[in-house]
């Protein structure tokens, strides 16, 4: 490595401070989702630079055209308990053009290593912690509740299957795991920085839930949330940067959480339950009807505890502009058609309606 | 893939009436253990001929050479539940000239690709679903109580770590996941072949386990179970071919299990009695000091159900061969330095001597 250390560097600053390096022969990533993602797509363009920026990128907004060979080695090593991007093929970012994240992916864009050490999550604003804690108390549910792996349509050979299979007893296993520990540690973590089994419980819960919807995929709230963020105004999340607004990745989940989850619990109720009793709660004697609501009520626990702003609402939406929401989300598909239950655009204005206020 | 069925073929028939075929530029291997085992071997053989058989062997035994490129895509097909051997790169086979197992340990022996097909092991011999099934149960215990890979030597640079790194916070979450299938569905599948969902189930707890101790490592009764097959004198077991006497892989090492966790669990308490816990054991206002006591009796519950014999005595050792067992255990590194509490001569003596009658 010490070779490597001594070839041409480049340093790239992030607006949020954090910095990626990389090499000519492999890229170091030290960062949250951002740098980390970021990171995978300087691997892919400086590897293999594409005719259009759009020919990598998830269709029906890009082309999602292969990644034709190999990318260098990537190490990641996060500074946030959240993102799971150590552990998966995927790369999302800001396509400011169109107000909506979207993303690339493909199993080679995995990092090589990811290197998880709680030291580096130690002085994470409480608000980050929380936040990107968030994000992975949602990877997990949605990952165990998405459209299970047997009910995708088949592939015509297993090449083509996408990066995100649906539900499946693999990822499962990783998914509640990780619920179990979000409702361990969480709270712990956010209000005491000092404490360290927590922390190092979380940053491995980020991993745990990573390898869990890095395969089986994410569904509507992280589908939802893309135009969330896209078409944020003048909402500045305390404990980011000031300089502009920025609605974090894992809040902007999160707020679209419950309405997702109670909209979705008919298609499997015995999944909510399941994911609502890892996260803690008591599910003998609920009624499978009730299971959204059950489901949705400690997720929002967990937002009002941790002083995740009451819904949409809260960081500046109104209903005028569900239109542009709707239109954001339509086009996700790597990660809408992943849901349990259908949803079009009329389901969508309603779910985002329904998350305008979370209690 | 047709075109490689076009190419040479050649086939082996094993002992027990499986079938490997392989092919010049791929390997398909259809059964239990011991033939995806050798299936690895094959390719590796193959592939990069040594010049001495024992080159790739592990030491002290063999000479440990790491192999020293990619070996051909091997395709595992499992036809038992327990092995796991479709997820490890590990390659165990009798070394008949010592009159014990021993086995070939790299990454690169894994299988590119496991099919689990429950359909595929409708037919197992109760006796071998039995087997094959406290393999996994072994498996599973084995590596949630092998050392902390916190705790093991810490090797010069990470390529020259061993596959078996010791328990971990991956690997436990296989193991104990394992357990809870084996305590659900283990009776239900040997005693009733045609109950499809057991089986799944417990193909999936083979593999899930594989996963665990592939990475994680198995000790001291896998360790002690390759001279009590190796050795066999007389014993036939029911359900397996009559023309050779044969103890089955799993019989071998479950009846060392009981006396090796009663000896292991001062070392880590909390971890047995966890273990206890996901194969149905009730640990409210168990003393840590009965972990051991606690965990064995359920491990003999699930052998008398099953009906195992009960111990080494039932199939045909006494107290003169412990000498030999002993021999034939002690090379074993592997495995044997992975118990959580060192295990020299006089205490593997008193092992075997605890592990002649079960209950």
């Amino acid at each position: 490595m010490s070779a490597l250390l001594a070839a041409t560097t480049t340093a790239a600053q992030q607006s949020t401070g954090e910095t990626i390096v990389f090499w000519v022969c492999a890229i170091v990533a030290v960062g949250g989702g951002s740098v980390i993602d970021t990171a995978k797509a300087v691997n892919l363009y400086t590897t293999y630079p594409p005719d259009d920026f759009l020919d990598y990128v998830n269709a029906p907004i890009g082309k999602a055209k292969p990644i034709p060979g190999p990318l260098k080695p990537l190490i990641a090593i996060p500074t946030t308990a959240g993102t799971g991007s150590e552990t998966t093929g995927v790369s999302i970012f800001d396509l400011t053009e169109m107000h909506a994240k979207t993303g690339i992916a493909n199993r080679r864009l995995k990092p090589t290593i990811g290197l998880l050490d709680p030291d580096n999550t130690r002085t994470m604003p409480p608000q980050v912690a929380a936040s990107s804690g968030l994000d992975i108390l949602s990877h997990a549910i949605e990952s165990f509740t998405a459209l299970p792996y047997s009910a995708r349509p088949r592939p015509e050979r297993p090449a083509l299957r996408p990066a995100y299979q649906g539900s499946n007893p693999i990822s499962d296993i990783w998914s509640i795991e990780a619920l179990r520990i979000v409702n361990r540690c969480l709270v712990r973590a956010v209000e005491d920085p000092g404490d360290d089994e927590a922390r190092a419980q979380m940053i491995l819960a980020a991993s745990y839930a990573g390898v869990g919807f890095g395969n089986a995929g994410v569904h509507l709230p992280h589908g939802m949330s893309y135009p969330v963020s896209g078409n944020v105004k003048s909402y500045r999340a305390p404990g980011y940067p000031a300089d502009h607004a920025l609605v974090p990745h894992g809040m902007s989940v999160i707020l679209n959480a419950p309405a997702v989850f109670r909209f979705t619990a008919s298609a499997s109720p015995a999944r909510h339950l399941q994911a609502a009793e890892a996260l803690g709660a008591t599910i003998t004697g609920v009624h499978q009807a009730d299971a959204g609501k059950l489901l949705s009520d400690r997720i929002i626990w967990f937002m009002d505890r941790l002083r995740v702003p009451n819904g949409l609402s809260a960081i500046g939406y109104g209903s005028a502009d569900i239109p542009a929401l709707v239109e954001g989300t339509l086009p996700q598909h790597r990660v809408t058609k992943l849901s349990p239950r259908p949803a079009g655009p009329d389901e969508l204005a309603r779910l985002f309606e329904d998350a305008m206020t979370a209690w």
